[in-house]
């Protein structure tokens, strides 16, 4: 007989979304006149820059003739997209990112998720609490996280870093053992942003104890602050204990196009083993590769036509953040997040559950958020909203919100 | 200290593609003027077909406007592409498989891979000897295939079943207990395929052991006699013990673009547990679905345009598979398969080694093959050819290699 991977079983259902969902439609269902603004779910709205149509429209008549067919492309990426992530993402702020250390993947979700599978089940996982809950989910698969406790809403082999108003919503080093620690900045789901100090801690911990970061920088185009590292290779002695994650989701609205890379640099090694031959032989065996035409539309972001189109959009999704962020403060809500990320993240009123807030919004502004405790215990007391809608919206959920609150 | 995951220092090199690109470089660095003809890597050579390429670029635009802009699609694929699977490779063949069966993916080897993420370590894992490395190596990532044996070419805890030319090159049913089965057919590298009684016999086998099936019928689209069934759910009892792996890749020349999907019914249970759930949990966390411009040109592959286009395709090929199997049993080699697959399995004549007989091609015929050796210890003297080259090149690697041998 068949054994099932027992560890699925103890995953709680994934609630958070589809609870959003059947209240959401519940609610619409009452009310069909009700016009909702969804500042829920983080996912980018506006159109694919023209350089980066161009550029696939090109690849996809290529790849339609005799000549320009290309099959099975390398695992890793092709060199001209490895070659520009290098020079455009690395070399061109002062880091050293040789093109071989850099693997082009599907997803920051599938490289996040995918990773466990180059460490060993007895490592001891810290993640942030609040939390992207893949970095949970994928190692509770793996038999990391233990068992599940619904009432704490934690897991007992996972060790929780607190990100809480006290903390700058930035996590202290752990007191105990970790051996693997995911760490996102620019932060989701609360927006904040690490310095370059608080990293070098983190770096210096990590390299004392030969444990092994794993940093999730996939909303780094947001950075306005000049001073902050849009990369923890920028960070000195990053090169022997971290592993980064990067997309072009966020950074240039490929959601929908699916494309992302990892950086294993070559000097990260543990147990007398270097990561960065692990995770080519993890992708040679268990992946094929990005499809042609996505990866020409990703190297035309790196072009100057590419880069001015996609920091258009970003900077349009800043101004519906600093438009939030303001209108919510004049609202009278204490909101950290938007200045570095899309993400805001706002203190319930009068110490309000998260979900109470949820349905008030929802109920009397017709704004749809998403509860913060549904990413962790410490996330209990906040909402967080994104900024990626259209700014018409963004300015009309702030008008609402200031009238229901007023 | 983070441990790392000791299974992957149990690999072997993966030395067969690299140690063929060693010895064709070194011999033509020595002999600059040979024109090789390479039929050693299974990858497709013709160009798109321009109902798919129109639909990729109808697709691309609609990304570069504000009312056609798609972010996040569904992890499991876009209902359109769910629902012409469904009705076009099942239902027009009688056979109710269900679109929310069906899970659309970035590749038929990500799924061989990913799919051991469902199953507990103690299972024991059969393979067919040859067989493609994707099922042995991701087994023994996940420590399900013990030590490996340099002597033998064999891991201590699979269970190996030996396809000859004894058993028509189709396995026979395992004597012990196997719990997970890989099962290819069309078979690639031998390019046998099961009878549908052959199919019925593993059915009811795996359904009396409470074993699974993983079924990957990435070449079913070259199957030509009628009789020979395109999927395993066209055997009874299928639905309760099988789990099937499908590729546009093979089908319409999608090697590049990177589409396939993964059957899994939803009365297949084990301990309990249904694993089409099981497999949605594993997707929708460590996955985030295939780019909508790639959905809709593998949509196009089910137009009457887009069905006629990839068939002329794929009987192209079908015709050099046949003046190969044809030209090269009349230079006196014992050929088999090619006749509902794209390989020829090819015995190497009067006993020579595959290695042997690879280099005596390589260097007397200039072509280029794969040892069949590195498909496992059963393939030690025989050869695979593919059938994915040019039409040209197949008749000239014909003639040579009837001169060489004449």
């Amino acid at each position: 007989m068949t054994q099932i991977n027992q560890n699925f079983c103890r995953l709680p259902g994934s609630y958070l979304f589809s609870e959003i969902g059947r209240r959401v439609s519940a609610y619409s269902q009452e009310n069909p006149g009700a016009e909702l603004i969804r500042l829920g779910i983080g996912d980018v709205t506006q159109p694919l820059a023209p350089a980066v149509t161009q550029a696939m429209t090109r690849a996809v008549a290529e790849m339609g003739t005799q000549e320009g067919f290309r099959g099975y492309g390398p695992e890793q990426g092709y060199d001209f997209l490895r070659q520009a992530i290098a020079r455009h993402d690395y070399q061109a702020r002062g880091v050293e990112i040789d093109p071989e250390e850099i693997f082009v993947s599907d997803g920051a979700k599938s490289d996040c998720g995918n990773i466990g599978d180059l460490f060993g089940p007895d490592n001891i996982v810290a993640v942030c609490d609040p939390v992207y809950p893949v970095y949970v989910d994928s190692n509770a698969m793996a038999g990391r996280a233990g068992h599940y406790d619904p009432q704490t809403g934690r897991w007992d082999r996972l060790v929780y870093l607190p990100c809480t108003q006290q903390t700058g919503f930035v996590p202290e080093l752990p007191k105990g053992r970790a051996d693997m620690v995911y760490l996102c900045f620019p932060n989701n789901p609360t927006g904040a942003m690490a310095t370059r100090e608080q990293l070098k801690a983190w770096v210096d911990w990590a390299n004392e104890r030969g444990s092994v970061l794993l940093y999730d920088s996939a909303y780094e185009a947001f950075i306005s602050q000049p001073e902050l590292p849009h990369s923890i290779f920028e960070i000195e002695g990053a090169r022997t204990c971290a592993i980064e994650f990067r997309s072009f989701s966020k950074t240039a609205g490929f959601t929908g196009n699916r494309c992302a890379y990892t950086v294993v640099p070559r000097q990260l090694e543990r147990e007398g083993v270097g990561l960065n031959g692990l995770w080519n032989r993890r992708q040679t065996t268990k992946f094929n590769g990005v499809p042609y035409v996505v990866q020409r539309g990703a190297e035309a972001v790196y072009t100057p036509e590419g880069q001015a189109q996609v920091r258009q959009t970003i900077a349009y999704y800043q101004r519906n953040a600093q438009l939030l962020r303001e209108g919510l403060g004049q609202a009278g809500l204490a909101v950290s997040g938007g200045v570095n990320a899309p993400y805001l993240w706002i203190k319930t009123p009068e110490g309000m559950g998260s979900w109470d807030f949820f349905d008030l919004l929802l109920r009397q502004a017709h704004v749809v958020t998403t509860p913060g405790v549904g990413f962790g215990p410490s996330g209990e007391g906040y909402i967080r909203i994104t900024a990626f809608g259209q700014a018409e919206q963004a300015a009309q959920a702030v008008e609402r919100i200031q009238s229901v609150l007023g």
